[in-house]
């Protein structure tokens, strides 16, 4: 049965409802908006990610994969603000024709990934399009005030670190896609995981924005101890960084050669080295890039042990330049950028 | 120039991030998220609603026309709350060759609205679609603890209240249509307006709720003075009144002479009475619908003149009943409705 015998009532009743059930003030999907209760002295922090069948997924993805992302990219951006999710609505625009079947799969996983933050579907719009499958969700999260991660606060001599490792998801494309050219006995398939189901890091995000409202209880505004700039890597690492270092008015230095890669992408990248270009300026990975103060390495450290993150230092933020460069690359495989890219990363914003 | 020409970092600053700079936490959209301030002891409310073209508006609709009725049809909900609005973010999926031109009516209207009703765009979305023009907006309101107004609440014996004039934008779009044979002599600019640029009924919504509020504070939670159930009539009057039915368990009685009509919607039915249909069962007025417990002229009257809004007593609440209709119809248009609809109106949900 397609979608299209199903009236948006039965739609939201039979899939949609489910997923609300955790939270009160959602009113079981049937009222004209939800209701979010006070929360004093706290922020709530709100963010909307909208993604299209044919831009942002491929037609052929299985619908968990989709539901993956379409909610792990909000909850990414709220890890980047050092939020707690709390819920979420969803604008489901749903192509005519479409299987009864890809919902139920969509909205099964939705409730999967919705579980394992404990957050709850509070509202939306199920609508039928001439056009593709488009998810927009808006995720809402709360920190304590004056807490929330920005990009615009980095400030030169502050190092940079990453979560995780980089470039997975857009190496993951590649094997989904079949333009690897790499040897067979590399496992691949952790690599297009990596690209089909992101992982938001909230608690990292979490553990972040604590930190700073630690040292804000204790008056220490100007601490060194304090995380200074945080976002996402969602449309790739220089480019993520260059948003920092244009909101912040720095520049960044960093050593290709220190970037952390997962045991795959080493491999990859030993046999083929130009793939260095997808590790630097592909997406999709939804780890986070951090700036704090030099000499944090003790507080990066447990941080890392208490979130269970690998954290790196991956270069520093310096004093802006005046070549509009925002991120300056060193390192061995620089030789294998183009030479625009050698130049360095040039954001006109 | 088509918007192809335009990355999404220059469509951002040069047409939304203007509609952000009434708001510090949309930090000039430039960041992950955004940041609301805490609000001690007050919810947030929060809907989410989400128009495609060709489905939702036409074409050739003005892009004036889509923005008021993008951001409307949210703002009305958060009135049907009783919530003061916000802020609001917004995904827009943009069909590849849409102009500029368009684009830039669009956020200039959204501007306008936004300015009239004090709010201001937070976060947002802007992508490439090869489907039509999908606008998704999250509006975000406040209201004090307890005081938002739902659907499930109606009582029997309640008196049912519509605001303004009913069936006006139903018809505006017929007449858009050009599908009504009516005399030259009825002026229908009136109606194609209330189509093309719906008011939500913001402070209606919100002395609706401070009434009960100001009861709450009083402690009197039994008070005979609450403003019991309420929704935004978008789907139309009866299957809006509808909702509420179900969602009270209860059903409701309207007489159809009771009806607020414009002079337009009036001269229109005196020519042609089937047009009741369109009337009780077009959508897209905006207007609220609420029921109060009986013999509260009074403070009906005080709502009216304080709001300045037209407000009428079209019918009561009653017991459910085993039929299982939710809606009963009398009245003397009530001739001119096909039989299933003599019968009532059914809600099956």
């Amino acid at each position: 049965m397609a979608s299209d015998d199903l009236s948006e009532f039965d739609l939201i009743a039979r899939l949609f409802e489910p997923l609300s059930r955790g939270h009160q003030g959602a009113l079981g999907l049937l009222d004209d908006a939800a209701i979010l209760p006070p929360l004093n002295d706290q922020e709530r922090i709100v963010t909307t990610d909208c993604l299209v069948c044919d831009v942002h997924f491929r037609r052929e993805d299985p619908p968990e994969s989709v539901a993956s992302k379409a909610l792990g990219v909000n909850l990414s951006d709220l890890a980047a603000m050092g939020a707690t999710p709390e819920a979420y609505t969803l604008a489901l625009s749903i192509p005519r024709g479409c299987e009864n079947t890809w919902l139920e799969a969509f909205a099964g996983h939705l409730q999967i990934v919705q579980d394992n933050y404990g957050i709850s579907l509070i509202g939306g719009d199920t609508v039928s399009t001439p056009g593709p499958m488009t998810i927009s969700i808006t995720a809402i999260g709360k920190c304590a005030h004056g807490s929330a991660l920005k990009r615009s606060t980095a400030q030169p001599g502050d190092d940079i670190y990453v979560s995780g490792t980089i470039g997975d998801a857009a190496l993951g494309l590649k094997v989904l896609q079949e333009t690897l050219s790499a040897a067979t006995d590399i496992s691949l398939d952790q690599l297009s995981e990596r690209y089909q189901y992101p992982q938001a890091r909230t608690k990292l995000g979490q553990a972040l924005s604590e930190t700073n409202t630690s040292q804000i209880n204790l008056s220490n505004t100007n601490n060194a101890s304090l995380i200074r700039a945080c976002c996402d890597i969602s449309d790739g690492l220089i480019a993520d960084l260059a948003h920092i270092c244009t909101a912040s008015e720095c520049q960044a230095e960093i050593d290709t050669d220190l970037i952390p890669l997962s045991a795959s992408a080493q491999e990859l990248l030993l046999q083929d080295a130009p793939l260095i270009e997808t590790i630097l300026f592909g997406g999709d990975d939804y780890e986070l890039i951090f700036t704090t103060a030099p000499d944090n390495e003790a507080l990066i450290q447990k941080l890392s042990l208490q979130t269970q993150t690998q954290i790196t230092r991956i270069g520093r933020i310096t004093q802006p330049n005046d070549d509009k460069k925002t991120v300056i690359l060193a390192g061995s495989y620089t030789d294998y950028l183009s030479s625009s890219e050698q130049n360095g990363f040039i954001h006109s914003w």
